[in-house]
């Protein structure tokens, strides 16, 4: 039976974990991400389910009691949740499928998913975090900090991932991570349940060296 | 400290690893082969000390009596062995090294290494493998009969690997090869030992949002 794989992907803000993430999209077959749902308002150019389900607070609250999600949580004052069904039916499709969430919604569904396999996207340096951050421009100050704080609890969770990229220099993150998705296709149970048909690596049982 | 990896790689007679191998060192920094030692007789342009250590029977057994191999076995009629100082020295110094064995010998690797990762190289089929086997041309009919029967029980070992790699086009494989390596230098414990400076992660404490 084919079935994909799950990758959590998270970062702090300021890590490039967007640009990434929508780059690996666009160069990858059988690779996607699994819409979340926001109650956020939309920043410009974001479209409603392509980006996020963007829903009030009181459609998550129903969301959350009908057990819809498969991890949720609160970031930065706003509520975030990945949909249970949209993940499960791409699994059972053979699509592997990117979480881009943070550190406590990749606990969530770690639990739930022991074989998910989770990234870390680290920047060089505390003060390049800091720096693309401020950069942005789009934050005021109390907004910046709570961020800032957040990214540092964040980071202190990378220990806990299977893998980590730094992101400095965007092509080498890229490639790197690209890897890390090919990689785990090539994971032996995989290749034998989706790649292979075991029967065509067997001789027939009659040839002249089987004697 | 830096510390590489230590990477197997097995595969029957035929599926094109030694190929796939001299591709891999081509074309990636920081890895190296281990040279082993044989008592097999050399093949047109191989040469001493870079395919191979070459030695008599005798000398292999006087270096089994000395446990200066890593692992050894009989193949063929020959035997094969990885010195051990040749190994545990470009791992201490971060070099990723190759060992391009036989299943057995990758048994007794993985002994005594758990952290060893192990890829197999498989043909798309049973028919190719003889195929290219009888191609080659240089194997008496009952040397190819021992190759035969010999490629059919490593098949059979293909589960205790890590990784797969189907070679059905080498450039495919190739990529799927370098993947595995690049992915495995991002692991989090590695990253963390080697790549990044963990202290320029951290923010100067007496920042204004650690208020």
């Amino acid at each position: 039976m084919d079935r994909g794989d799950l990758f959590i992907i998270s970062a702090p803000s300021g890590a490039g974990k967007t640009t990434l993430c929508s780059m690996l999209l666009d160069s990858l077959d059988n690779l996607e991400f699994s819409v979340s749902h926001t109650t956020r308002s939309p920043r410009p150019h974001e479209v409603h389910g392509k980006d996020y389900f963007f829903v009030t607070e009181e459609e998550f609250e129903r969301l959350i009691k009908e057990d819809a999600f498969l991890e949720w949580a609160r970031v930065h004052e706003n509520f975030y949740g990945t949909g249970r069904d949209q993940v499960l039916e791409k699994l059972s499709k053979g699509i592997d499928v990117v979480l881009d969430i943070d550190v406590q919604g990749a606990r969530q569904v770690r639990e739930k998913f022991p074989g998910a396999i989770t990234i870390f996207i680290l920047p060089p340096s505390w003060k390049v975090l800091e720096e693309r951050l401020m950069a942005r421009g789009s934050e005021d100050r109390e907004r910046l900090k709570v961020r800032l704080q957040n990214a540092l609890k964040e980071i202190e969770e990378v220990t806990n991932y299977h893998y980590t990229v730094v992101n400095d220099k965007l092509d080498l993150a890229f490639n790197q991570l690209k890897s890390i998705i090919l990689a785990e296709r090539q994971k032996t149970r995989r290749v034998l349940t989706s790649e292979i048909d075991l029967e065509a690596l067997k001789p027939d049982p009659n040839s002249w060296f089987m004697a």
